[in-house]
């Protein structure tokens, strides 16, 4: 089907499925995120319970944090993907990489949730952190991979939003590694930055940064 | 792009990502509730075990009533986006809240199902309506942002229609608020009336306040 | 859109919109089922570890079983809908009562492997059964208010075939309440039933009473 | 609708549903794989908190390679679906064999993060990779039932091609038979070996035995 040596395939039907697979794992993972929250056992009282519920608050947080990270992923997932129409080994498999970086968020939030409350919260905000700066190397991985001298876009991508959407994503990586730092420092603030950051990468519209990104340049 | 400041994006392309993605996130979503059915451990004689089975009605009663919830409001959510066919950041954010609610409903099934039969049952009730309160919250936020002045409606949506859905979905919250106040009295009273609430959204054409909705007025 | 009392759509779109959704339910749903496979626990030597795994071939076979079935119910639901091009309020319904029935399957098929091994083994078969009399039911209920008259159907829908398949279907609900009383005698003959069931419901093309459906009549 | 006694239906939408179906069971076996990293529990102090979530690695090691085969598996399944455009109810049956396979492998996965560090560990890989035998055989059944004289193949499937993917995955089985029997004498070696089966399954165009297949050859 091919004659190219890196086996590239300019076929969107291609990159759809990777598409379709893609969004089918950032649904469920997104989902699945509520099952770290547990319900507090054998409590006798009313009014305990609605403590104990509230005591919670971490858990909350965290599933808060973790599903604006996972949702705003997908979003921006999808944004490369109407930019980049081919598809190699190579981009299957940095994907293959993004996706389980996507899939092991439950765990990090999880930990998180149960040892924010106590002695342990340092190291959950590390490994919570630690895990979105993995995710955030791999993202760009896959862009600056597709993106290199057009590889792996359409015909019709405007160097200046490729390069609008490369300045905006490289703040990913220092910016999680800034918040895993933190997290040495203080759980809360760091929790409170990866929040924040997710709100940042949301709206690249309103964002100095990427807006070139979304406004087409 | 798009040269508009709000980065409107006419699309439909656009908006069937958003539905494809909340598709997957109800489906996962309503499937995972049958995960806060827990069979009961260690019994040791069959009769035990029927008698066993049968006391976990309460959480029968709120996988019925979040399934149904859930399957209405996926119902709902695929109406409102056969008339909403432009999607911009604030859309994808409110989407993303009402989903965020969505995924969470689980949780709050899970503290109805372990604290019903007991004395915590009124709290359990309260945290379960109070989270449709904020869902049917969401849900109208969304609407109402996107038909604001049509500000995201296709050009052919009828405005007795718009109209009608605004109309139909402003008994949401305060239905769901009703309910959430009774929980205080009874938990049960409150359990039926969130169940009584699906089957009323549930069957638009049959519904007065709604009818004029499904019937395009 | 639609000025009959019924508000029925002729809309494939909106038939298929039914069928994505019904097919991220069965997908989860037939997924889910590993959750009910629990990992035996503090086994000290490995050959115990391999008897303890062997010996919860219960919870193997229901797994198998309920794979079949849903899986099974999958195909049909599929082929139903290859039919159905209308939809409305009923079939919304009818089409939730089925999923609610496909979601819970994972509790009953929990139920079977951990109390097929003791004393609870009837009861376990008889929920186990019992579920499948329901879904049968539903699943009847879904296809004789769509065929009826051909309410709901294509127009090029073949007289033949509709009733080759209201017979076929015809069979599950009373083969279901025969292995759901066979549960009382031997929970042994009852998951072999079922599992038997699920494979002549598998092949309608190898099978006299449903060929006619699958031959096209 | 189909005058032939194998009631084969040429038919993509019909092959288009199988995968859609199959990619919804893929995407979600793959992301429950991260339901079998358990919390460490009730531990009082960060430094041991962070020495015990190290301790998981054989969890991590079988959570990467899992998703990985899981991953890889999805990208022969679609690829081999681009050959297959018929479907009969054999292909619905070994379809339904592989995918209960795959929906399977969370539970060995399981077994396998808690008894690697144990005594347990040569039985724990064992089952991992005797999973993976099936699985492999499977794969081959459902490829060689549909390539065989072209049964169920588009009708410009070239023969060079079908030829050499019948060649490349009939490597499947025996060598996960060999890391099945290395299982026995070294579970980290088996281990290993099945990570390395995972890539080299990946990477089909730079891999001689496969090339042609990618290649087109």
């Amino acid at each position: 089907m091919d004659p190219h040596t890196h086996a590239s395939v300019e076929d969107t039907k291609e990159t759809g499925r990777i598409e379709a697979f893609s969004d089918g794992v950032f649904a469920v993972a997104i989902t699945l995120l509520v099952l770290d929250l547990r319900v507090p056992h054998d409590i006798a009282e009313g009014r305990v319970l609605l403590a104990a519920l509230l005591r919670l608050w971490p858990a909350y947080a965290g599933f808060v944090t973790s599903f604006a990270t996972i949702g705003i992923m997908w979003v921006n997932h999808h944004r490369l993907f109407t930019m980049i129409r081919r598809s190699d080994d190579v981009l299957l498999l940095l994907n293959g990489l993004l996706l389980l970086g996507i899939t092991f968020v439950p765990f990090p939030t999880a930990v998180l949730a149960e040892y924010f409350p106590r002695t342990g919260r340092h190291v959950a905000a590390e490994v919570y952190s630690g895990t979105y700066v993995v995710i955030a190397i791999f993202f760009n991985l896959l862009w600056r991979y597709a993106s290199h001298r057009g590889r792996l876009l359409g015909k019709g991508a405007d160097p200046h939003t490729v390069a609008a959407i490369t300045r905006g994503y490289s703040f990913g990586p220092p910016s999680y590694l800034l918040s895993f730092i933190l997290a040495f420092l203080s759980a809360e603030a760091s929790l409170a930055m990866n929040f924040a950051l997710a709100i940042f990468f949301a709206l690249p519209s309103r964002n100095p940064l990427l807006r070139k990104y979304v406004s087409g340049g």
